[in-house]
């Protein structure tokens, strides 16, 4: 349908993990991938330049905030989100639905949409399937995602499986919104925590038939073996040529875990918020800065790293400018946290060349 | 005494403006000089590769905040604050003074030197001239600062007086701390709002013999008339072969007003402060970036300039990332303030080569 076009380049005779090459309107992504989050049209704390420098020539923004600030047109007149932020990358957006149901009690659900009010103001809207693809149209990201309706994982079987049904309407209607020949579509996938409504729904999406496929509506709290389970359930109903994205995930294990089990693509706040918040990843671990052990510390975050910021500050530094409460310390954490995802994608993709994610995944699993 | 080479290399004939050479511990410094502040060991957003990048060879530390935080024995312990911050450039460390006494209900002064409660944990310490010097030396500045003590512009001319010449005993006990030979003092004329009193403060403090001289207590609050004034008293009295430092200025047009009295050296955190308050300097006046005028505007903060937030982001861009709390806006503007203030002393240098400072700084007068 859309543009796009996904190369599988290598399998792992291990696992389902898989090595492939993504183009769409705005360059080349090598997969598995993942994204760092740039919500209201910035990755928090980064410059446009830093996230590229950092390796990532893809990221994500969010719908539903850039719809309420500054609004679709105003970015579409100001160049579409490229222009606007000054990225030169690829761009996927969301279609908005997750934001809204995450504030679930706050909203009314019918099959024309979803009407919810403003986090910023209380005005009131109603999002359907067609205003997203609208809005992300006019926002001019390289991959759209159909709008959909996750549930939490506490909902009844019975509510699951109407909200996959309706999901599947909205996915459809979603596809025919699309009016850019120059993007791609992904559709989204859903069905609960049910292993037969997960196969059910992406029987439907894909029936559809769009330029690659999420899954959507894991990662919110559910145990490692449930989401598995759902991947599990999913993976095999997806076709093999279209990339396969699993929104929202996850720790720097389960990027390990997923790819294994055929999962091409994934987007996580965790590597930027836990940085705002003084956690930075390790190849020993968690590291949290605040620590008092920390302030007199003159090695770097990682020895194994050589990000710009770990080539250059010491752990007593960074511990000092968190501490006072530099927005530095942000950034310089921002900086690291994604490098160190940077890194476990390259070390990941290395292992499937190598026919060893198999057996990475499966230390992950038994520890 | 200590280690600096001053060379004046071009005068201007129309002021008393002057274009100098300032060579000291980790560099050569253009006169006149702005100094950006980075009062917790870092300019608040950047990292010391983009300060560096801005043109800057020098920057500003707090004595008061460093001793508190992290402490100058982990500072000295991390490689003094050039290696604890990773900045090759050179630093002039303030005495801590002007901290304390802006604390002047909580702190007690003697003759020994002030006591005071840390805005921290409300912890006790005596800061006298010997220790100030003994954290300079352990932060490793290449400019130290005597300790000295200004006076609020509402004090009595008694008060003044007595703190004046306190301030000169003050400035001979620190020129006697010093031990490092590499590194250079600057002694701090005070003396009120009296001409009287800065020209026999400044008599005391050339007496005693310094590297350079500050011209401190100034910028607090009184009239343009009335700083005029006091560098106009002072300055005649400082020997012409010695870099002169105001101390806390200001504006960009203070600059301009304040070269053509004589003076070299200059630091405020005007531009940081204001760029983080959404107050952008720029050649057509000040925009505050927040107003609603700005939301669809696709032009630069300042047409005329060249800094990385001019060349890609629109003013609709950076006030939407102000408006949505982005951090990232608080360092795009630190950099385009930061950017002003380099190119009006890049300006300004040229004017004086050109002999047309006083004809620009007259023009500021009358304006």
């Amino acid at each position: 349908m859309g543009f796009l076009e996904f190369t599988v380049e290598a399998e792992d005779p291990s696992s389902k993990g898989r090595v492939g090459k993504l183009k769409c309107a705005h360059g080349e992504i090598e997969t598995p991938v993942f994204m760092p989050v740039g919500t209201q049209g910035a990755v928090k704390t980064l410059d446009p330049d830093e996230v590229s420098a950092l390796g990532f020539n893809i990221v994500l923004a969010n719908t539903y905030h850039l719809y309420l600030r500054p609004g679709h047109e105003t970015v579409r007149s100001l160049g579409g989100l490229h222009g606007f932020m000054a990225w030169n990358g690829a761009l996927l957006t969301d279609s908005g639905g997750f934001q809204i149901f995450s504030m679930r009690d706050l909203v009314k659900i019918s099959e024309e949409g979803v009407r919810f009010s403003s986090h910023l103001d209380g005005s009131k809207h109603t999002l359907t399937p067609e205003l997203s693809v609208k809005i992300q149209e006019a926002l001019g990201a390289d991959i759209i995602m159909a709008f959909d309706e996750p549930v939490p994982p506490d909902c009844s079987d019975y509510y699951a499986r109407e909200a996959s049904e309706r999901s599947t309407r909205w996915n459809e209607r979603s596809r025919r919104a699309m009016t850019r020949s120059d993007r791609a579509m992904f559709g989204i996938t859903q069905g609960g925590f049910s292993p037969d409504l997960r196969r059910r729904s992406a029987g439907q999406v894909v029936d559809i038939g769009f330029d690659g496929y999420a899954i959507g509506g894991l990662s919110v709290g559910e145990s490692k073996e449930i989401m598995a389970e759902m991947i599990e359930a999913t993976e095999p109903v997806l076709p093999k040529d279209k990339p396969r994205y699993l929104m929202g995930v996850g720790t720097p294990d389960d990027l390990v875990r997923c790819v294994a089990r055929g999962v091409d693509m994934f987007d996580c706040v965790m590597p930027t918020r836990n940085a705002r918040n003084g956690y930075l990843f390790t190849s020993e671990g968690r590291v949290a800065i605040r620590n008092a052990k920390y302030a007199k510390d003159p090695g770097p975050i990682d020895p194994e790293c050589g990000c710009s910021t770990c080539s250059r500050f010491s752990r007593a530094y960074l511990r000092h400018l968190f501490m006072a409460g530099e927005i530095l310390a942000l950034r310089l954490n921002t900086i690291h946290n994604l490098s160190f995802y940077k890194h476990r994608m390259d070390q990941i993709r290395d292992a499937i060349r190598e026919g060893s994610l198999g057996e990475w995944a499966g230390r992950l699993e038994r520890e």
